[in-house]
């Protein structure tokens, strides 16, 4: 590495892991890399894939917490606009001009739905999940206080038993007073189904989807029958998206791990029992090897503080001769039987689990061709309020 | 909650969860929570117990990155300085105001020693570990490119299975050429044995401890055989520090997690058999509960994103009568087969490990006498290079 040329860019302090221009190996490590041409083509292949079904796409954000890769999710991907999961985390999105967002989530404490008021009040459109009759009663406080309109999903709970109401009375219940709340409007239903999404057989995921899916049929049948139209159904994740896309009733998809991929996802099979090729893998870890001093193996520099495990280890990409075998707070150990490693070199980890992987940065290096291309910053790290 | 009073104090953007003088159900979740006075107890009993046994106290920044801890390590708790793991964390620490720091991790990119060897320019007092020859001609090289001194120490591996050389002869050689290198001091020996500190059963661990030591012995005894002077042996952490302390060998000890305790380490033994009792759990991750919707159980705003699970899911604090099952991305369940939890309660969650876990914050929630004391940030979240 050029170390002149480095400490031109780089100064003590300034904590970018890159700069435009380099090669790989002159990236400083840990940090995350991104293949852009992986990521542009997974984010072409679900906005086609949206657009044939006759689907809207709004991507997670939740995922990536990047402005940057939302804004290319709407330009190359098909994007409507995003997901997020908290208010602070839209606040990060509308502040960096990504202002159509589902909260796809449901917001109790008064002080963060004062917030989400204010962002409706400042015209971004901000729309969020319900699942008990008092957050109505707080959110049209909120918006009288702010002289606004909040539109409201009530989450339905389909099988995936996280939040969300599980009976048709409770889901009707809060459907109208949504529509009787002259501040809210009624935007519709939300039922995803989280856990179904790392099923590995395609057969079981299927099963589960179909299931998830009659569960909303109902949601979405009790409320026509009581005369409340339902503008918007919207679920799905990058396990399940075909089945809410076929299903008829689904009007948007949720999807946000398709555009990275992780060796979570990338374990869930197809119909033929292969695995499943949709979208190939365009996050990494980049680690360095930073000591080689016992035989049969290596220390990289990526452990615990730069990576989520509670998916299980990462894999080392396009290397069969080494393996990440396990982390702690700052190193992972790497088998080398053969001894192929040595101080300095540079290896991709896939991700165990993308989405809490990337809320540990605050940067992604973009790569194209063997070198940087830019750095986009992760612009809503952290925010968990 | 009063919406006005705290509206008075943040904005949006603002992302700070308390105010001072704010109570528990005031604060804004998820977020870190310290007990100070449990805190300041560790502290100080710790800082007894290094003084009564006649070795210093270094205790590791990298597990709450903060330099308001640091400070009150030193002020009340005995420390003469701590100790980082990367050189971006040092940075931070240095920038305020902390300017003691052992390195207790090979630094290998060339920027990050460039950046080492700038901190101790600018007057710091760094010192860092080697456990490669090539290693100590880079420093060698950046220290003369700085006009500075570089404290280097060698790291034997005494079973820990993670960094530093693992026979004698390499330790000698390195040793020497540290001595030979007239921009490096030789600071001594690093010998850390990080798997030992988990193991639960005291005799198991007592055992790992002593063979730990007898090696670490072996290398001073190697360099006082060769004329080398060894003026510090350090290591040590929660789990093992009685050992290294009564050792008559380790000069220093490195302990981190004292301060603050998790549920990996209250599951560690003492001699009679019984969970060890020597720190009580300071930090707690301050949860609120989202959703009731479902009987039995209860989904709390703490997930994946605001802690690290490597280590298992994290305990309900003194609540017998619920318990955190499973954690998603920004989601926690709990089992209240009681039905005791409402939307808006707070619970106090014990880490499953508490380094990771502090590295996804920004800001720590001090409390005593149950209001907020003050906030401290996380000054080196996130510093990974």
């Amino acid at each position: 590495m050029k170390i002149d040329k480095f400490l031109d860019g780089l100064t003590v302090g300034y904590d970018i892991p890159a700069l435009p221009g380099m090669r790989q190996e002159e990236i400083v490590t840990p940090c995350l890399v991104i293949d852009l041409d992986r990521l542009e083509t997974n984010l072409r292949t679900m906005g086609d894939f949206a657009r044939r079904s006759g689907v809207k796409l709004r991507p997670h954000g939740k995922m990536h917490k990047s402005a940057d890769i939302a804004r290319l999710q709407m330009e190359i991907g098909g994007a409507t606009g995003i997901c997020c999961q908290k208010v602070s985390e839209a606040e990060a999105f509308v502040r960096a001009g990504i202002t159509d967002i589902l909260i796809s989530n449901e917001i109790r404490n008064p002080l963060m739905i004062d917030r989400l008021a204010r962002l409706c009040a400042e015209g971004a459109k901000i729309s969020v999940c319900v699942d008990d009759p008092d957050a109505v009663t707080q959110l049209q406080e909120a918006a009288v206080r702010h002289e606004t309109t909040i539109t409201c999903l009530v989450e339905f709970e389909t099988g995936g038993r996280r939040c969300g109401v599980s009976t048709l009375t409770e889901l009707l219940e809060i459907a109208r007073a949504i529509v009787a709340a002259d501040r809210l409007d009624f935007g519709g239903v939300q039922a995803y189904h989280g856990m179904m999404q790392h099923i590995v057989s395609y057969e079981d995921r299927r099963s589960a989807a179909i299931k998830s899916i009659q569960h909303a049929n109902a949601a979405v049948e009790m409320l026509r029958v009581n005369g409340i139209r339902c503008p918007r159904v919207t679920g799905g994740g990058t396990g399940s998206y075909a089945f809410e896309a076929g299903s008829r009733l689904y009007t948007e998809l949720q999807c946000g791990s398709y555009a990275f991929m992780d060796v979570d996802y990338a374990r869930i099979e197809d119909e033929s029992g292969r695995r499943c090729q949709d979208f190939d893998q365009a996050l990494f870890l980049l680690t360095s090897v930073m000591s080689t001093s016992s035989a049969g193996r290596a220390v990289c520099d990526a452990g615990l503080k730069v990576q989520s495990v509670d998916s299980g280890l990462p894999l080392v990409h396009d290397r069969d001769d080494v393996a990440y075998v396990s982390a702690s707070d700052e190193h992972g150990t790497l088998t080398d039987p053969y001894g192929h490693l040595a101080v300095g070199d540079r290896l991709r980890l896939v991700p165990g689990h993308c989405d809490p992987t990337c809320n540990l940065h605050d940067w992604y290096v973009v790569m194209r061709h063997g070198r940087v291309e830019t750095i986009w910053p992760v612009t809503a790290r952290g925010k968990a309020f």
